[in-house]
């Protein structure tokens, strides 16, 4: 049994990047990782890049927008401004290497419970205890699938490279950023590509980046329509079956046919399991306190991460929901009563969304 | 005669946003520009592509690093991350008719002078006079020619499209981002490049966006590298001459030899000529106050724009320049003695450095 004043579980953006932001101070933290540091990131499709750039204008308070501290970029250490997984992957160990977090990996969570002093957190290496927990899975490794016939289709998530992918003609369920990246990579390799999407993001422009598709992809997008090798059709998939040895995705308007399975990129789904029942739940969004990030069920539970969610704003990019990393972090150092100063410099780069009547949606002029 | 409290010159993103700066505290202001708006942008090569990407993240204080203003984004109203130069001269165009800004356009200044009540600015179309002044015209019209020869060579800024040019050989002198941004396109092109630049920024990570080559760069530059056809020399390029139907670029260990003139990317020069005497210099950067960068030589004559410069900060890029607006607007609208605090939506959207000593040098440690 080991004790520690906050235990965090997931190393992955979420979790290393809370953890260097509590341990600024002070604090005795453990990081629990089920697989390694940055494993779902080492998961995404070889060519799968990040669609928010990187820059280095930390120094001008505009941190570079995957950075999880305010005195790192990954364009400084990568050299790149659209990293790949792996690539960041690299980035995070860095960061627990350089700061020399205490992260133990293959450690599996399987029960939580809550006592008098906290909470008891069972692994599949031993029993770990702690006043505070983070939850910082990530959720990439969950596609959501209720989609009928939905385990015919292919994930976003299990392709490992577009390139290993055989076939000539593809039906893509999705146009978010998952959707437009699978066509725009199948489209380059030569495919023909049909994508349907009943919202049809790619028309959106409202100025929101959780709402529109992002710039990086739009001029993408607009390569891959070029080619006239690419579709993207206005219509919900309803269901997928196979027959003739091929597969169908039958939608509003009729249905698509393909000798490849379709390829579904619907979003993604939290791996909330052992603490499910510790959050109240509004949909799929487990409810939080504004001013913390708190469970309203269970204190000392907090959620960090893409799956937070607070009135219209979803913190579903690295730049959102680090913003919230020392607004955790100062809840929790106030309670322990140690200084919070040392937080001070997220506020000056950029890092710290707590006036959420005034953050976080972009409505621009121009 | 026409009389104002202040007068921009040049309607560029330096004197389009330092304008809607000052318009924000209700002070009476003209913007002469001797061309139209943006036309510095216009004249960019058709294929040229800002280095520093745009993104639609302004409510998180994390602004747009090529907008002008904090609520807008030409990630968002262009649809791009990376826009080329028409691309953003619209964006200005769209702000200078938005926010009703007096733009006098084909108005080229010619004379300036000082007298008791500021200053008295003659142009082609006529007299101007205000209280203060605010020098804001590009540079990208002047490139720097001292290398003999010179007037031999291509410059940069010269060339309308790199597709226009006829030619399978070049050379290319100068390796920042300039001179990599021609060898970038020559070699999509299919032609052979060879790069000469003694300092070699390729090489360097500094971390300091003013010395480093961008991530964009660094990516587009592996893409060169892996063709063949680019060849990056540590030279200093020491004379042009042409002989035999040929262009010779000697430097400091050898010389080269191609058909087509060089390509001389070796920086810009600022467009000075009617105020030099009204401002001190050292070396080539105009002296200026640091608290409001007010020239040391003459009482309300302001310098907005890249050719700023304080301690090792060079404001060289839009996301440093702008952050100068504030600092020039509030310490115009103090002596005004009109109150300053609509500005105060700079601070909070990462659009304010006024404190230098903190500001302005990155150093990443990952």
């Amino acid at each position: 049994m080991e004790r520690t004043q906050v235990l965090i579980v997931g190393a992955g953006a979420a979790g290393i990047g809370v953890a260097l932001a509590l341990q600024r101070l002070g604090l005795d933290l453990r990081v629990l990782e089920r697989n390694v540091i940055g494993s779902s990131f080492r998961r995404w499709p070889a060519e799968t890049r990040f669609i928010t750039p990187s820059f280095t204008a930390n120094a001008f308070g505009l941190t570079d927008l995957n950075a999880l501290t305010p005195e790192t970029s990954p364009a400084y250490s990568l050299g790149q401004e659209h990293p790949g997984g792996a690539a960041y992957a690299r980035y995070l160990r860095a960061l627990a290497r350089h700061y020399e977090l205490s992260v133990e990996e293959r450690t599996a969570v399987e029960h939580v419970r809550t006592f008098s002093e906290g909470f008891r957190v069972e692994t599949t290496r031993g029993s770990f205890e702690a006043r505070f927990l983070i939850w910082a899975t990530g959720e990439f490794q969950f596609p959501r699938q209720d989609l009928q016939g939905a385990r015919l289709a292919l994930p976003y998530a299990r392709v490992k490279s577009w390139a290993a992918l055989e076939g000539e003609t593809y039906t893509v369920i999705g146009g978010y950023e998952s959707g437009l990246d699978a066509a725009y990579h199948l489209v380059r390799l030569g495919k023909r590509v049909q994508l349907l999407d009943p919202s049809a993001p790619w028309k959106r422009s409202t100025g929101e980046p959780s709402q529109d598709v992002s710039p990086y992809t739009l001029e993408r997008l607009r390569e891959a329509l070029e080619t006239g090798r690419l579709e993207l059709r206005q219509e919900r998939a309803t269901r997928i079956t196979r027959a003739n040895g091929q597969f169908q995705v039958y939608h509003s308007n009729g249905v698509l046919q393909s000798p490849t399975p379709p390829i579904l990129a619907t979003g993604f789904e939290g791996g909330f399991e052992p603490v499910r029942r510790l959050f109240e739940w509004k949909g799929p969004a487990p409810l939080l306190h504004e001013a913390s990030d708190e469970s309203t069920r269970t204190p000392g539970l907090f959620l960090v991460g893409p799956k937070v969610q607070h009135r219209d704003t979803a913190f579903c990019f690295i730049y959102k929901f680090r913003a919230r990393f020392p607004v955790v972090a100062e809840a929790i150092g106030r309670r322990l009563g140690v200084d919070t100063a040392p937080l001070e410099v997220y506020r000056k780069r950029g890092m710290w969304a707590d006036d959420l009547a005034d953050c976080c949606t972009s409505r621009c002029t121009c």
